[in-house]
C-alpha cells in the first residue's frame, strides 16, 4: 500500500495518530521536500519517528516515482507532505502512477494553510481561488496571479495567496556546468510579496486594488509563535514577520462585522485599519 | 488557556498527537457536536483519551459559552472541533469571548472537508468559494448557493457544497410547547443535494448548470471506506453513496487533464463521463 499521510504545518507533533501508527510501520518513509516545510528537521522527524527518512526533493517525485514505489503491493510504503497531501500537484502523478501499477493507495489528511489561515479570523466560506507568487526577477515578473485576484476581487472574496519557497535550485551557472551544487533555501516574506503585488498594479493599473487595500500576514500558522499582521498593502510591504513560512491574504470587500473584530487585535495600526475598513470594505456586499 | 482542537475527519485517531497531549492534560474536554459529527461516539473518544467529554451542543456554545471559559485562565481546557477548528463562525464567538476574559486561546489546526475534498484528484486552486446547502421544506427553499454557484461558474472554478445536517433538532410542535424533545439527526445525501440543485436551476433558470453538469459526491472523506463517485448531476441524483457524512463538488469549466484523469476512475459511467468532458469541459479557460 503506498499511504499519502500529511504532517501538518508546524513540527513533529503535528501527525495524527493514525498516521504516526502507518510511519512506525512502514517499510520505508519518504518526506516530500520542495512544496512546503516543517518548522523542524529531518533529524528529529527520524528520531519521532523511530524511522529512518529519505528526503524525496523534486527530481525524486518526478521522474524516480516507480523507485519509491517499488514493491509497494507487498510491503507499505509512507510518503509524507507537509500539510494535507492533496495541495500539490506532484501527488495526483504518483497516485496515478501507483493506480498503473496496481499499488493500492490511501490517504492520512491533515491540516493545511488553505484552512489553517481561519485562525485569522477571516471566514473560509469568504475565500475564492488560491494564487501563487513566485520570486520575480529583473526580466520575468509573471503577473498571472493578478488576474486570478481580479476574478476574486470581482465578486467580493478574499485571495489567500502562497509564496514561493526555494529549496535545492541551482544557479543558471552551476546549472549549464552541470554541477550539482545548490544555492541555501529561499522563502518569500509577506513584506516582499506585498511589495511584488504593488508593483504589479503599477504596471498592469487595472486598479485590482492599491496600497490601502487590506491585507493579512501571516507566519508560521499553527506553530507556538505564529504570528498575525494586518494592515494596508504598503504597511505590509514595510512588516517583518521572522522566519518561514508566510502566507498573505487580500481581503475582498464582501465582508462580516465578526472579520473586523477578529482582525483588528492583529491590526498594525488599529485606527487606520478601523478607518479603511469603514470606508473600503463596511457593508459592500 | 483555551485550546481550540481540530478532531480531523472519520475516527478517534484522526486527532493529531499534539492535540492528543493536550486533551490527555486539559482539565475540562468539551465536543462541539452540533457542524459536523465524527464516525465514531462520544464513549470511543472518552476510551481512547482516558477522559471525560461533555457534549456541546449549538444552544451550549452560543448562550454558555462562559461556563466552557470558566477558569480558564488558571486551567486549560481544550473545546474539540471536528474538522479544523476555524471552518464555523461559532467558533470566532468563542475566542472573542475569550479575549474579553483576557483568557489566552491557542489552535491545533487539523483536516478539513475543504482541503481533504483533494482525495477526488480536483486541483484545491480550482475552487471558488464554498456553499452550503440546506434541507429544503415545501415552503423554504432557499437559493442563495445558487448565486454564489453562479459567481464561481461565471470565472470557470469548482464549488464545493457542503450538506446539512440536522442534530438536535425540535420538531414545531415540541419547540412550540417547550417539550425538549429532539428529532433523530438527519443528513444530507448527495443524491439529496443534487435533485435539489436541479429543482432550483429548474426553479431560477439562469442555466448556472444543469442535468449534464459534471460534478463528484464524496462520502466519510478520510475514512477507511471512503467512497468517491463522479457523474452528472442527473446521475448523483439517483445515487446512493451509504452512511454520512457527504458532500459535492460541482465542477467549473476551468478543468486540468489530471484532473480528468484522476476522476475518471470514479465516474458512474466511464464513457459518457468522456463524452461530456470532452464537449463541456477540455481546454475551457
Amino acid at each position: 500500500m503506498l499511504y499519502l499521510i500529511g504532517l501538518g504545518l508546524a513540527d513533529e507533533k503535528d501527525i495524527t495518530v493514525k498516521g504516526l501508527e502507518i510511519v512506525k510501520n512502514a517499510a520505508r518513509v519518504y518526506l516530500e521536500a520542495y512544496t512546503a516545510i516543517l518548522l523542524v528537521d529531518k533529524e528529529k522527524l527520524e528520531a519521532f519517528y523511530g524511522r529512518p527518512v529519505t528526503i524525496a526533493d523534486r527530481e525524486m517525485v518526478e521522474s524516480s516515482s516507480d523507485d519509491i514505489l517499488a514493491d509497494a503491493s507487498n510491503v507499505d510504503v509512507a510518503f509524507l507532505v507537509v500539510g494535507d497531501p492533496f495541495s500539490a500537484t506532484t501527488h495526483s502523478d504518483l497516485v496515478l502512477r501507483a493506480r498503473e501499477l496496481s499499488i493500492p493507495v490511501r490517504s492520512i489528511p491533515n491540516a493545511s494553510i488553505l484552512t489553517a489561515i481561519g485562525a485569522t479570523g477571516l471566514q473560509l466560506y469568504n475565500f475564492g481561488q488560491t494564487v501563487s507568487m513566485v520570486f520575480f526577477l529583473e526580466n520575468w515578473k509573471p503577473s498571472s496571479f493578478y488576474d486570478r485576484i481580479k476574478e476574486n476581487v470581482s465578486i467580493g472574496l478574499h485571495t489567500l495567496v502562497l509564496l514561493d519557497i526555494k529549496v535545492k535550485e541551482q544557479s543558471l551557472e552551476n546549472m549549464a556546468r552541470g554541477r550539482k551544487i545548490y544555492e541555501p533555501p529561499r522563502f518569500m516574506t509577506v513584506a516582499q510579496c506585498a511589495a511584488q503585488m504593488l508593483e504589479t498594479e503599477e504596471e498592469r493599473k487595472e486598479g485590482v486594488y492599491g496600497k490601502d487595500s487590506l491585507a493579512v500576514g501571516v507566519a508560521r500558522i499553527g506553530a507556538e509563535d505564529q504570528k498575525i499582521v494586518a494592515g494596508t498593502l504598503e504597511q505590509l510591504a514595510e512588516s517583518n514577520l521572522g522566519p518561514p513560512l508566510h502566507s498573505l491574504v487580500l481581503l475582498g470587500r464582501r465582508t462580516h462585522d465578526l472579520e473586523r473584530e477578529f482582525l483588528k487585535e492583529f491590526a498594525v495600526d488599529k485606527e487606520g485599519f478601523d478607518r479603511v475598513w469603514k470606508r473600503d470594505y463596511e457593508g459592500k456586499q
